[in-house]
């Protein structure tokens, strides 16, 4: 599938990423972050630190932490404060993983064999559970209500979206603000928190906690337009995960939607054996392909998140120069081309 | 079988049971509390409020948020802030029950069919975040980090309990210790914390919260010994379950470990080929309950639960005198004799 490469190639080159500028600047403070993420992980039931270890250090680049992290250095915050959050906001991400992929009946996560498949979906569930409940004993350490009541309220509407998202997959009628909202509440709305506690912590004025807010969700909307853009054009490599699950699944994401509005009858029931009856055979994948390209549904979803992405930086506009504003600001361009 | 019939009729009348006299004391109180679990589990993503209404409104004694609202009224501290924290409680439970039932594959719950028979695993897996998510909001209402921090370890406490029990289901070699642990862990903990808020909110010293604390773990150990119990002598009715799930599952429960205490080896046999290795005719439960039976199992472990009601009733000594610790005394017998 030629098209697939050029639109690969066209995004910029990711060596040198300011995702890992920014672990480089905040390695210290990121050592810090892993021995809480550690020592927070151990039980004496063995089973909770095995799989916690199993999927926390396949890796992932840990954006949430440092974006943490650096929404507190961009202010000068109290950068001790913030190992607990950041901490707290990757075993909120690392919960929501095990549960989506016990929902989702992936196979595949991190480039690694999903965790259910290996420790069983009952120790996925409940493991997640555990570290979820972590998360909060991490918040509490921060001392301050105001960043419980952000991330408990994050965690709510993570929730939510999930739920939606089980409501809208294959359902073909899904619209563009159902969409929005799945994501916004899916992905963003850990970004948002992720960001607004380190502008929090460091005491920063509400406009400036509500710019940090809103970048996040900004940021994290591409995030998530991109990854759902790469599950019909990455390879399985640089995925780190299935390609075509959304497909397989039936998931309502932008490129479908896209392909969808344009849509004449035949492709209209083609969408809809394969997405809302699930009924699949082996080459729809490349059906479905060829009905988003012509919509041109890949460039589509890849400016949308080219907006999202736009609008995350402007929120940086009123914020302190200097070198984690200026990452920030570089991050948001970055994960447009996300291969990460 | 008549042993059967024969201990349930042994134990106390169930008519005017002390919980009932609670819940009426606490009426007002109550009302309240579920004004805001019914507020707290709306949501505009219509599943939500439909499963969650289909579990919480099913009833249940409500005995977890009546020992937060009694733990509060027995100091005369502020009922009003311990609405939040009774709700909280009653979210957590309902959450660990939708997971529970996930996992276990239960069919049955409360007198009706279980949750995630009727909208799915996956629902269940993501309604029980949203509440335990909602349940850290509304703990943060509570504006108390110390509650917060009991609340929330409380909770890391049933989710290691749940994986600990996943890890001896199945193992007829699990040990005493490690059934009083797991109990302690999936229900006493919870009982523990929703006992010691009530102390804590009313800015009591240490030592009364830790007596209020204790009478929680030893109530909430009686209460699951009982319920362990029930699971191979109630009749489905009364248990609002399905009776010999335990037994199905191979679960490692008092009645059966107090059997294979005294077992011979034919027993052992037995026990290993239907708990340990799963293999299950129709007779075995029959064959079962004779061991059970001939063990004198059903006694010893009411025996045991019976042990954990009087170190309760113990531990109420020093607190200040008046209806509510003469409830939470009287609360302490009848959980022996449960059938809710």
């Amino acid at each position: 599938m030629q098209t697939q490469k050029i639109k690969i190639k066209d995004m910029p080159n990711n060596q040198d990423s300011p995702l890992d500028m920014l672990s480089d600047l905040l390695d210290q403070d990121m050592k810090q972050v892993n021995s809480l993420i550690l020592k927070n992980m151990q039980s004496d039931v063995a089973l909770i630190p095995q799989l916690a270890q199993y999927l926390i250090m396949a890796g992932g680049k840990r954006i949430r932490p440092l974006l943490t992290l650096a929404s507190t250095a961009i202010f000068e915050g109290p950068m001790d404060k913030s190992y607990h959050l950041a901490a707290a906001v990757e075993f909120i991400h690392t919960a929501t993983l095990l549960h989506d992929d016990v929902v989702d009946e992936s196979n595949e996560r991190r480039g690694q064999q999903a965790a259910n498949l290996i420790f069983g979906n009952q120790a996925s569930v409940l493991v997640g559970d555990f570290l979820f409940s972590k998360s909060f004993q991490m918040m509490v350490e921060s001392g301050s209500l105001e960043i419980l009541g952000i991330l408990s309220n994050a965690s709510a509407i993570i929730a939510q979206g999930e739920v939606l998202q089980l409501s809208t997959t294959n359902d073909i009628e899904t619209s563009f603000p159902a969409y929005i909202k799945v994501i916004e509440s899916k992905t963003a709305a850990l970004f948002a928190a992720s960001c607004e506690v380190g502008a929090v912590l460091s005491n920063r004025p509400a406009s400036e906690c509500e710019a940090m807010r809103k970048y996040g969700t900004n940021l994290g909307n591409a995030f998530q337009i991109i990854d759902d853009t790469l599950d019909y054009i990455a390879d399985q490599e640089t995925l780190g995960k299935d390609i075509g699950d959304d497909f397989k699944e039936g998931k309502m994401t932008a490129p479908v939607i896209f392909a969808l509005q344009d849509a004449g009858k035949e492709e209209k029931l083609f969408w809809q054996r394969t997405l809302g009856d699930k009924k699949q055979s082996n080459q729809d994948f490349g059906t479905a392909m060829s009905y988003i390209e012509k919509h041109e549904a890949i460039e589509k979803s890849i400016d949308l998140a080219k907006q999202y992405a736009g609008s995350a930086k402007e929120e940086l506009m009123n914020l302190p120069n200097g070198k984690y504003k200026s990452l920030l600001c570089d991050i948001s361009d970055y994960v447009l081309s996300r291969n990460f």
